[in-house]
């Protein structure tokens, strides 16, 4: 199969809703908005490094990289809209394998409406690669940034936190369930809805949780110039992650402070409100150096994941 | 180095233009457009398949991956105004490199005006991997797609046609020279503003040259419902092509026509257009069975550059 019929292959059948002007097959996409500016952003998976083919199927591996890529544009809190594809694929894969990860791509977009709208094959001689850049529409929003949050704000988290990270661990250590665990890691649950809900309600500043909690929340401290508290009792240690630290004699909070597979949504909110459908306070944003402290105190060698580096 | 670091690194001192309202260093980026559409369009390049650093400096590959993308941008007849950038690079890859292939992106984005906007940089235990996207903003005018071109159009016809694949024939063959191919093939010179003026004169059909030209015509014939008919004396078939050729007993014509790292733009125009400045006319088009061919002959196993497959 040459890189023509592939394409055709992979984007037969995929929807183009009325606000793509131009889809595939063109030199490029031409994608409406409800206003005259874009929300972009772009996200890469390496085999090998951000999953693993024993580990995750093709479809679960498209969900991931769609979900990173959308969790980033409702982090602005703006609408995800479209998303471009390029793959870099062995000539030896299963030709299925390629289509099933574009079916996977299309499903994580179509919970939020957003199309498939452009793409890229190519072969490589090492490990597949899959990068996306995702689109949004702010819907006459403004975007929310990192650099918004103010002392005296709330700290409020929603989604999954720690799930992943867990169902990594279980997997690392050969094991396959809690099984909840485990599909958690092979398909994160993005509160998208969330996300859009807290741009509306004033959310001061936002972020996709993907480096970790603490690494995500410092971004936060950093870009706003403030301090962050998070209090233990706030924070959620949902049952599936309690039982399994029982198993594994592991502390379940190393998960929710340093996982970041899930895709929650971090946000700050002024004192005063009430916090939209689905977010829970999790802390306090102070004055002081910028700073992610746990009941008061520094967490070190806590940082979260770091993609690139020994 | 870790992520963090290495992006900051990356992304220290590069510009922001006015219509970036957020930049580097958040969930996503918000670029503005002057009307309520955004063109966006993406490439993926591939060591040892698209480059070898042995032949292309990280600046050259650089230059070449942006001027992939935003060749694709104007060919909509769009002004490029950002690219994201995502890389997978090996961890023992020496320091600098990553910074001298942003340095050429930017260099290549500046020509146009455009902006890096949005990165994502990982390892990666395989070949180096660099994919960009392009967003390009429409300035009020429609998108000229590949559909549009309509029996009695001129075909015509701007940019180095063959350069690069000259040059590829002369690395290939262990020479270094004539440089000016050779450096043709490192580093394209894209006609940006005569794509531009194209689609400002009424061009009907355009696209960028990156598959070949009788490849790429025929997306247009395929797309249009036209058959292309170009004429071999209207072909540019220019010095260093004629003198390479020459010393290699080879055909220059084969470079003209199955070239595609030019990224030259092949546009229609009505019969009684004007063409732009810098086209020059190379065929007509004409009713019939979609299909391209030279001084009315089919040209067979020469439909260009297919980048995936055996």
């Amino acid at each position: 199969m040459d890189e023509f019929e592939l394409i055709a292959t992979l984007t037969a059948g995929l929807p183009r809703p009325d606000f793509v002007r131009v889809g595939l097959g063109d030199d490029a996409a031409v994608v409406e908005v409800s206003a005259p500016q874009v929300v972009a952003c772009t996200d890469m998976v390496v085999e090998g490094r951000h999953f693993r083919r024993a580990w995750s199927s093709a479809e679960d591996i498209g969900h991931r990289v769609a979900a990173a890529n959308l969790a980033d544009i409702v982090a602005m809190g703006a609408m995800p809209r479209a998303l471009l594809v390029s793959i870099a694929i062995p000539a030896e894969t299963e030709t299925g394998w390629a289509a099933d990860l574009i079916d996977g791509i299309q499903a994580e977009a179509e919970i939020v409406g957003a199309a498939v709208v452009g793409g890229d094959t190519n072969s490589t001689e090492g490990p597949i690669v899959v990068c996306a850049t995702a689109l949004g529409d702010l819907q006459g929003r403004s975007a929310i940034q990192r650099g918004g949050a103010r002392p005296g704000d709330q700290v409020a988290l929603v989604g999954r936190q720690g799930w992943a990270a867990a169902g990594l661990t279980v997997l690392s250590r050969g094991f396959r369930s809690p099984r909840l665990l485990v599909e958690a890691l092979r398909r994160p649950e993005v509160p998208y809805e969330a996300g859009i809900r807290a741009a509306e309600s004033g959310a001061t500043a936002m972020i996709d949780v993907s480096d970790g909690l603490l690494a995500d929340l410092g971004h936060i401290a950093t870009a706003s110039g403030v301090a962050i508290d998070l209090h233990t009792d706030l924070l959620p240690v949902d049952e599936p992650l309690r039982d399994t630290a029982i198993a594994f004699t592991m502390d379940p909070l190393k998960w929710v402070l340093t996982g970041g597979e899930d895709h929650s949504l971090a946000a700050t909110f002024p004192a005063d409100a009430q916090l939209p459908e689905g977010f829970r306070r999790i802390g306090v944003v102070t004055s002081g150096e910028p700073t992610v402290t746990v009941d008061g105190a520094e967490q070190r060698g806590a940082r979260g994941w770091v993609h690139f580096g020994p």
